[in-house]
């Protein structure tokens, strides 16, 4: 099967870290296209960012449904999961956002567990997707180490400790019997961060892969009867424009 | 002061019913100023149009940001309360969603209120923004017409019984004593359906209109210090990067 | 229009004290009316003070109602929101508590807020209302700087200084983005408060004169057919048999 | 011991009859003395009634707190449990409100129960206290007959009927295992409706005396040190001037 | 009446300890038979401690419901109160566990309580039943000893004062204003706890003596409806063999 | 890796039927061992059953462990997760049980989902799964179909119309978009319940498999911190005696 892995951060490197994430993890029979947007912010860090990321990633979802081969699958790798609603009704393919796919996987291996994130304004996003994935009270703790998300494109010694420390601290303090990680950019952290905590560290992406992986298995996609039915055809303006000529759903 | 009624909908026709409606219950002293985005879907009906609406509504913001006289508030004009946490980052005004102005002021003359919206699509929009705004639990019921929005522009005796009929309903069936139009192009028809159902019927436009006046009159707005702290300064590619000049909170 | 503001709690020091604030605040079309009942406690601190307020409160709400121009809007005065739900029993006018004014108008402006109240023994009340009102969720703390409500009749520095610091540590330390001021006796404060600590500080009074206003304008009132519709007549013993009386609804 | 058994009622025919019901529960070493307050309604049906129940009420705790040999135990015999937080602040002994003992005992016998009550119009009321004691979960349903308290009073045939029926609906369509009354008017009834249905039937009242008897025997009662602390010592003007003399808490 | 006390810990001391807490607060008209399973763990401190005491404790039930004259009541002694959906579907006796009957009890008598427990791992087990009675936000905070079960068969001065410590900490810092005793080792220590503290204590076995006591003179047992009907008849294998001819509901 | 697949019900014909199920999902690097316990209830229906099940249970994770090659990973495949945390306790490899691989499935492909089960009385074990696993509020109906679990081995025509329609029901009334099967007994009737309903239908046992595979191969296991840490070495007596030697975590 083809992942297509979309970074909505414009920021290049980031996309390829994630993108060597994902094939490591990935099963042989698996292929992992990893792209950003043409058009957007660097890095995603507060909701303006999330909104101008947003549109350039849905033009990314519509020229991939265009494609002859299409993907079989799709993973939204920011941790706010950005515009993944308007993702599932663009296509059949099954969508996991990477903050879901995190959050279920820790529900998994622990009563409760925290998470430990870039900049504590990312807080309330955090706390309204878990809202939202009505897993809130599986998660006792979230804590910022205050890291703007480019400080992880270079994570030297010093970033490592940072965050260790927070997530012992989380450990000790908060009750937290699992770790997960609150920014794609600390994919490449995580198997060093479970070596020293002894818990459990979850990276989304990685958990992103393997739900996708096994939804195409199980033959299972989104339920398109409902929320997430393909949306209706009609005009659109300005830069827009050109949407309204992808098919939908005929009124 | 001035406020400046953004309908995310690029739809003229609904831009100006509102506005009037707007202007209609305004103070004498203030002024209404409305337009609707250059970028975006004529009608926002699902997920994908409300992404899409976004980023043009946070355009017309940044550029009221830039004017001299800036607006002294803002009032986001679609039900879905579209990117209401990323305009309140862009400015030190108040800023009301509709969605948000009608549920508050319901709660205010009711135990329990009901929604009456479009298309049963949106059903789970609407939930998702009572759960956030923490009102789910004041709200019985949402009911959906299965009437488009841009069925409302022309509406007719047969689309106000249609409407009249799902308030009864409500009324009868749910427990609800007071209901919350669930569309901007409804506003309109409120005081029709209020002389006929005998409950309050609310209207976000017109709730967010004294909302905004009362908060502006209170010396009251957003909160700055984490949440809707004035964003980063960062650079924005592809047809976002006006946006990297724009003035933000230095790194 | 003409507000009819109750204090519920007989000290005749805060009822001038509140009315100059709510004056101050009102349109120049809104008649400020402010009484407190003739039976009752001179503060409400307690279960006990609440009970003992609210049937006088009742009173002074029928005989409003038996006048030949009545008030076009009630508020009721006192943080813990007495005997509201038998207030929009008895007047077809809008009601506002200001607890109820202070949680909704704070939820407007902060994603969190925390209450800042005189005597820790009022927590629990501050709690329940939360609850009623469905806001619990937006509310992160309460803090008390036990004083009695007495003691904020005459607010030296010191005083100013107490409630100062209680605002800044739940600032710090409880992720709170706005401030509630859990006693109609804090509201001469509000204006210093909020310079010094430059986040929205939100005092109950001025809310509610705020929002009745706006439900008036709205012609939106209390929905009465259910939970607030008139009371049925019936037999009253003892010092509340002139409420025999009462025209009510006829069984 | 001696429970004071307070009828916030003053209808004294419903008096007699929760008197007779709580005696016949009560243990050979328990004397039960009941009373109604000297003011207020004849019946309690709104929040209106409730307020000014309610002040009568703690005329009588004030009374009984001032005999030489005070009541070992107090039950607040209405079924919207009126002022019971006050009555817990007036008496180191333990206080118990009937709809909150007729809750309590249904989760101990059903996973889910239901509510039979008189007026719709009640219904919000009991929601409000299934919330605050916090037990909404395990209530599937609230049906009220429409049949006023008075009507309670001459139990016919024909009442009887119709309170079976609403417990059948409930237990067939609501999931209901249990029944609870809400209205201690219908005392007398629940040895029928219990053989009849097959399933418990919980009257609030004699479920209130068993439990003041084993909270007695326990040596337990409501904790004094922060919510039901004393009240203090302070002025109270017009028809409740004798409360300033009540010993409380000194300042 | 009698009640069968079935301890699920096979320790014969503990057993014999309740035995005596219990005997010494049941009516002079009940008789207490204590007893512990045959087969499993000392003591129970862990889900597999729950499990393998849980088959054991069904056979206790299983045997007394064969005796000629069964027991009245049962009362399942254990702070996890295990397999007690299943002894409900047993018997038509009703049926108390202690975790069960403290948590009731100290919401009659608090407004919020703590929970003092042994061993940490056991917390979330504390936190799941308060989910599943829907008490959970009645408990304010839930504190280990970190001491085993065993070490509370020999009580020592040291012990004590732990335990005291633990029950003073969660008074001053997690606004707790009653205290459940998380074992029901400690029975015998409630007395003394509840005079240094000063604040209701409160312990699950005599809680529930008084409770089954109560439930059986007001004539109220588990609803065999729906949820804990009789169990179908059914083959078993293995040690459970004998099962097979219990005589359940008829397919 | 070795996938241990345990039914907890002793019917042969039930755990042939779901290890079939299991390996055709399985990768080609995973084998899949079944078994059921040689103790316990031919088929689970009740609470009883769950008792009696999951001490045979534990007896199979017990011999596994002592294997020289135990397995990578655990699943427990009836639908009532029974003893899954005493299960965590035993084992470091992961640990899933089918209602829990259901569930988390469903809310990936779904805003709501509903549960098709066996018999009514199973739906409070369901509802109350959901609540552990905090994923209630995703959950929109459980519909019973009151057919026991052991007409699931024979399902002809009659059986699969049956499950059909109320899968159907569900979907129209509910607002269901996917379905979860509530029994490992209908495991191979999800692929053609599936095509006939056009939604995603979520069978456990094929969900389980992936997640467990998926742990494995991201290296995550259950965290054995704190709730799932081995549980202490101590005496067992009777038929559990041989528990007494089971290495634990030393006191």
């Amino acid at each position: 099967m083809r992942i297509q892995l979309i970074n909505p951060n414009t920021c290049k490197g980031m996309t390829d870290k994630i993108a060597l994430c994902a094939e490591h993890i990935a099963l042989p029979t698996t292929r992992i296209t990893a792209c950003s947007p043409l058009h957007g912010p660097e890095t995603i860090e507060c909701a303006r960012d999330e909104v101008l990321a947003s549109s350039g990633l849905l033009e990314v979802i519509r020229e991939c449904e265009q494609e002859e081969s299409k993907p079989d699958g799709y993973i939204v790798a920011c941790f706010g999961d950005p515009a993944l609603d308007a993702v599932k009704e663009l296509t059949k393919a099954p969508v996991i956002g990477i903050a879901q796919a995190a959050f279920h996987t820790a529900s998994l291996v622990a009563n409760r567990f925290a998470v430990v994130t870039t900049l504590a304004r990312t807080i309330p996003t955090a706390e309204h997707l878990l809202q939202r994935y009505s897993l809130a009270e599986r998660c006792c703790a979230i804590r910022a180490i205050e890291l703007p998300v480019m400080a992880l494109e270079q994570t030297d010694h010093a970033t490592f400790k940072q965050l260790l420390a927070a997530c012992q601290q989380t450990l000790q303090h908060d009750g937290a019997e699992a770790i997960v990680l609150g920014c794609a950019g600390m994919s490449d952290l995580v198997s060093d961060l479970q070596s020293e905590l002894g818990v459990p560290v979850i990276d989304g992406v990685t958990a992103a892969v393997s739900m996708v992986e096994s939804l195409h298995r199980l033959s299972l996609s989104t339920s398109k009867i409902s929320t997430y039915a393909p949306p209706p055809t009609k005009p659109f303006t300005g830069r827009y424009q050109h949407w309204s000529n992808t098919a939908g759903k005929e009124d």
